[in-house]
């Protein structure tokens, strides 16, 4: 039986992390369930689940959530330092899956905290590597990434040896416009970018598929994770989004897992590791899959990747502005405020006008994403 | 350091053991080095890797064996019984790569004596699998599976929790005429069976790739070598042999192993396991591959697939039968006395003719298998 905390527990992440969990009472207890602000789904999710604590990270919101809760033997709580006390219960698990840098403080209490930490977002380890990592470190938590392509690439590394892995290739979709020529590629709008091929996602990190700069920030999080030199780590596009990601080994053997496109199954591997439970997918069909796609990715049209490369290299502050800059960046080609080749442009130039020192602490980190956010807003005000 | 014997060093499969062994003298030590009757390629091998044991099958062989060594040091023998007996000296690894039953007593020997013995012959496993594998437990050997497809699936299945293994898939390149209609494979000559597309291989195993009983004999293998029922473990054509198997858990996770098409890299996974060693194969190149394409086996074209099934699932004498029967046909093809479709008609009749009681020893196995091959011949003789 395995103590388990949800941060984030009404998103697309946390409720298929609680659909797995739900499947297999016998495995799990539930301690803390968070939100942000919907305290109805969240009431919902903990009395199905029995948790001990409930907190939405809107103060506002607890009342809402005291009086759904009435009566079930859940606590209500609610704010910031009530969302960093419940990532601190003692837990066997956490799965810290709350969106952009509000996740940051809670994920940090809970790698402080040790136990196992299930990453479900970026931040952590892309703008706040090196204090996440540290963290892990002196708590001695076990960070497991439940995005696809790490969760791949993990279960196929030898972490016993890992002098005997030669490359690591992270596999990318190409999204909706790898075959577009660039003048084309001006002219889409949103509807067209969050048309993702293989996943359903949200709007952001749709548009991140779209631009490749979701492989940057992968491909920065993957050399957090794994210990391999960063220039060791490929990308190669695959269409059929079938292979996760491989590890190439120095006797030629290259270990890659597949699966469906479906979350739930790195999911259920974070949760059941280094067991493993069932899910309610179809297993794989090769045979009506067919066929599977290989292509290098063009940097030329994709200049995010190599943004992305260059910031993982400088290391320091320059993935946490990458990060934060895209992110402007792409609400304002949502808001239609720019167009689909100025996400890459913008988040160019706010590299190129703010190179702060390496930040050492969670707030530093803030700090410079702040900043970042508001070099990129003018940036933006100037192309719209 | 690791003490090594090679069991039919000469042959290709041992060549390529020794050029990786010789690739890295300071992690092997050579003990006995064996082979039929190529006594100047043993010899020469056996003063390479000062090997302490050369042994020729053949005694016919030994003067000239023993002519080659003279003042080299390396002791020369000869004969059945000095095979054995080289095969007992105690190693921390055996490469058992004798082709045929001549290798049956060999490999027994070997699995008695204990330590990890690499399989890279079928019959111990299909012909003689109880006998081999109750030694194997008696002994305390390990089994490691140098078959590209074997070792495939040894390097992604969880031993530690077989029980969370759903499938294991099996990789087949679906030989030359993977794409041919009956009537024309009725016509196919040794020479178009023997070119197969993907591994350069001798004449019986093309053949067995043109037919797929090499994929029936895999199956048979794999039953014996993982923890899981034979009725989990599939076929699936893929035409390039990049995927060399897969193995499919209950989370939906599938893991798999590439590579190229180099019996090096299996052998050095045998030899380094659990460690890994460097081999000169160029890195898995995904993007110059292109695509990997994948389709069901059609057992109408190719009924040596389900006559291997089969006799898996009867077990007992049922795939020596297979084995033994399908060698004679093989070699009736090769000679030109009977033609491709009548090679699984000729097993397939042999398997209906002959039905003994399950051989418990190994003088048994090698009593099925002779009578197999005399009602076989005599199979062949009415078509011929």
């Amino acid at each position: 039986m395995r103590t388990v905390s949800i941060l984030g527990a009404t998103g697309s992440i946390g409720t298929s992390a609680l659909d797995l969990i739900e499947r297999a009472p016998d495995r799990f207890r539930v301690r803390a369930l968070t939100a942000n602000r919907d305290a109805r789904a969240l009431a919902a999710a903990a009395i199905r689940t029995r948790a001990e604590l409930a907190v939405v990270a809107d103060e506002a919101c607890l009342p809402a959530l005291r009086e759904a809760l009435a009566g079930t033997g859940v606590e209500a709580a609610g704010g910031p330092a009530a969302l960093a006390d419940a990532a601190r219960l003692p837990v066997d698990l956490t799965v810290a899956a709350i969106v952009g840098c509000a996740g940051l403080e809670p994920v940090l209490a809970a790698v402080e905290n040790g136990g196992t930490v299930v990453l479900a977002n970026k931040e952590p380890l892309v703008s706040a590597g090196d204090v996440i990592l540290d963290a892990a470190r002196r708590g001695g938590a076990t960070l497991l990434p439940a995005d696809s392509e790490h969760n791949a690439i993990f279960q196929c590394f030898d972490f016993q040896r890992p002098e005997r892995v030669r490359r690591v290739i992270l596999t990318a979709s190409g999204g909706p416009f790898r075959d577009w020529p660039l003048d084309r590629m001006a002219a889409v709008t949103p509807q067209q970018a969050v048309a993702h091929p293989n996943w359903s996602m949200g709007a952001k990190i749709s548009i991140d598929s779209a631009t490749l700069m979701n492989k940057g920030l992968e491909l920065i999080e993957a050399a957090r994770l794994f210990p391999i030199a960063h220039e060791r780590i490929e990308v190669v596009v695959h269409r059929q989004s079938i292979i996760h990601s491989l590890v190439d080994y120095v006797d030629g053997s290259v270990l890659a897992q597949l699966g469906p496109s479906d979350m739930r199954t790195p999911l259920a591997y974070c949760l059941a590791w280094p067991d493993r439970m069932a899910t309610p997918m179809e297993p794989l069909d090769l045979v009506r899959i067919g066929r599977l796609d290989f292509e290098a990715p063009d940097l030329e049209r994709f200049p995010a990747l190599r943004l992305a490369r260059e910031a993982l290299a400088a290391g320091g502050a320059r993935p946490a502005i990458l990060n934060a800059a895209n992110e402007v960046a792409v609400s304002a080609f949502l808001a239609n405020r720019v167009n689909f080749l100025e996400i890459a442009a913008i988040v160019n130039d706010t590299l190129e006008r703010y190179d702060p020192p390496a930040p050492q602490t969670l707030e530093a980190v803030l700090a410079v994403d702040a900043r970042a956010r508001t070099i990129a807003e003018a940036r933006v005000a100037v192309s719209a």
